[in-house]
């Protein structure tokens, strides 16, 4: 291994990979801000749609800017008969991560052909893909529960068209509010693994959708996206066996095993998303008469906090609040993806704008070299 | 920024991400080995088979265990009815490449469920893939000829059943030789694109499957596997115009185009597979009376490496070879991968069997923390 060669520790942890204007995070004092606007304010303000528009131009849309991108993504709603088809003709036990990420790739074939490159044609692809993974979500839990796939509303918001194609009805402010924002607070989280991946396809000049079909396929992972259907497993799990929260988790603890939703490779403080969805979970729970998801979320938090020094994360109330939103547990990670694709896109379109090949180095520390062929006659 | 972060060059030139027993490459010397093995010897004297056994296990296989493997990659080759109506269904248009991306990512719907975990269960997904993708290809592209799908056939290699599920008709000992050395010589390359994003999503704790539709998208860019069919529509360019070799390169360069198959990121030397695919390339074409693609190809060599001091890579001379072996120019990239899914999955396995999620850092470069949001009638 040459002098010339800079080691990293293990995972990447805390090495600088690219530099980026799209999403700032300082893990020390738990900030989290997409194009320099703090987390909070977005969460508080803005909806999906401005928050795309941020994350792909780098400024908040002017009226006309995001009228013309409503308009986009209503246009870029309806999926392709031959997608359709193809939902149907999966097995439909199938995982819905599976699903999406076969149905990203495969979408791909159903594209116009581009009929620009460059920057103007990325954000259209962009647009395209934001809309159509949101529908590929909804219609594949239609088609499995064996009912009609709904059409979009273009008058509708983004957040409103998912919970409206999903369910077959319009949703209440209520509802409709709060996916919005777990769509803007999923949004981007600079180079996440999945981020990366999708980074790293695009450095080949491969194209976007082979891009984004290796970001969901790294979004599934336990370790990433995964983690918000692990927290409602456990919550179900105590829920079904009338146990108590704190003995449930403690008895896990005890038995080393993962406890999802706790700690973050970045911050050192409490996950600033969390504050949001804690506060969602809490209104939704109570206002559904669930609030028991909620409490018990609550009491493993503390526990958690007190034992294990670990902070909730982005994940653990994400769980309790897509259950009350009605969603079944295997689309949790598909909903993070729903909203993730937009920062997704954003990091393929930044990596296009002034592309390097990413391609690291492996330190060899296998069999010395050189070993020899021997013919397998003489092998031991 | 944190100061505490390390900084590195773009596209993480020269940075050690990993450690690995599996690939040593020294590019100042112009060495390759799988397993400390070099890969001159490899070509010489192995098998893909005992390539593949070699890449998984970091030994070559005795008698019986090569057995076995030739066994379990003949059960493994059929493919699952669901898989071979999904190809039908797809546009016939379709570049083979995003075909075998979402085929791959379907078959995570048609894999028999992991009876066990661990590496056995990994290895014998890596298995079933390495048989699958190589039929994936072939098949596609009998379908899309409207030709019948041809079964494979359990006595022969996995370069002959390769070439016979491609032309309906088993190869002559010369093509099935040169194939199963090329697919030798692709099998590994270190941390190339498309492992490294195959070894982020499975940092995830992801499957199998999604790393390798991860790896198959990073593939296909133009600045990774893509080159060789690149190199080749140069090659069928000049062939077509009656064009100089020299004459029509030196004009490229003066359009400052990007000559494929020149240049390596990692070595400063010849790339050592480039010699056995010059061989390899001038044998073929010269038995087939076609020896204008190889003569042509030396010439650009030559001038390349006397003009831009560049040398030839393991695309250049694939591409003469490839299409010698009958196959079309959109299929040059998918064989690299029906050659690479070896060593995706020994790096998938490899990552797993010591797993640490791999989530670098960007550095922050947006508008300065804090912007505000303003409402939209505010905004400039």
């Amino acid at each position: 291994m040459s002098s010339l060669m800079t080691h990293t520790p293990k995972g990447l942890e805390g090495v600088v990979a690219t530099t980026s204007k799209i999403c700032f995070i300082d893990g020390h004092n738990g900030v989290l801000a997409y194009a320099g606007i703090d987390i909070h304010e977005l969460a508080e303000k803005s909806t999906f749609e401005e928050t795309c528009y941020l994350l792909w131009y780098g400024k908040l849309p002017s009226e006309k800017e995001l009228g013309s991108l409503r308009s986009q993504l209503a246009r870029e709603r309806k999926l392709d008969r031959g997608i359709i088809e193809l939902l149907k003709s999966l097995p439909q036990g199938a995982s819905p991560m599976d699903v999406l990420r076969t149905a990203v790739s495969a979408l791909a074939l159903y594209d116009r052909p581009a009929g620009s490159q460059g920057r103007e044609a990325n954000v259209r692809e962009a647009i395209r893909l934001t809309a159509q993974v949101a529908m590929i979500v909804a219609a594949f839990d239609r088609v499995r529960k064996g009912k009609e796939v709904v059409e979009p509303d273009p008058s509708l918001s983004h957040a409103a068209n998912f919970l409206l194609m999903l369910n077959g009805e319009r949703p209440s402010p209520t509802a409709e509010r709060a996916l919005d924002i777990a769509l803007i607070l999923h949004a981007d989280h600079e180079l996440n693994a999945s981020t990366f991946a999708a980074r790293i396809t695009a450095s080949t000049l491969s194209d976007m959708h082979s891009a984004i079909t290796s970001a969901i396929g790294t979004l599934k992972g336990p370790l990433h996206g995964g983690a918000n259907e692990a927290v409602f497993h456990i919550l179900e799990k105590i829920d079904s066996t009338a146990s108590d929260p704190v003995d449930y988790v403690r008895k896990m603890l005890a038995e080393k095993k993962k406890i999802s939703g706790f700690g973050h490779r970045v911050y050192r403080t409490e996950d600033p998303r969390a504050i949001h969805l804690r506060r969602m979970s809490e209104d939704l729970c109570r206002s559904n008469g669930q609030l028991k998801w909620f409490e018990m979320s609550r009491q493993i938090e503390q526990f958690v906090k007190s034992e294990k020094k670990l902070n909730a994360n982005v994940d653990f109330y994400s769980a309790s609040t897509y259950h009350v939103l009605g969603l079944d547990v295997d689309l949790f990670t598909p909903l993070f993806a729903v909203s993730r694709i937009s920062g997704w896109t954003a990091h393929v379109i930044e990596q296009l704008d002034d592309n390097r090949l990413i391609r690291p180095r492996a330190d060899y520390v296998g069999p010395p070299y050189p070993q020899h062929w021997v013919p397998v006659d003489r092998r031991s």
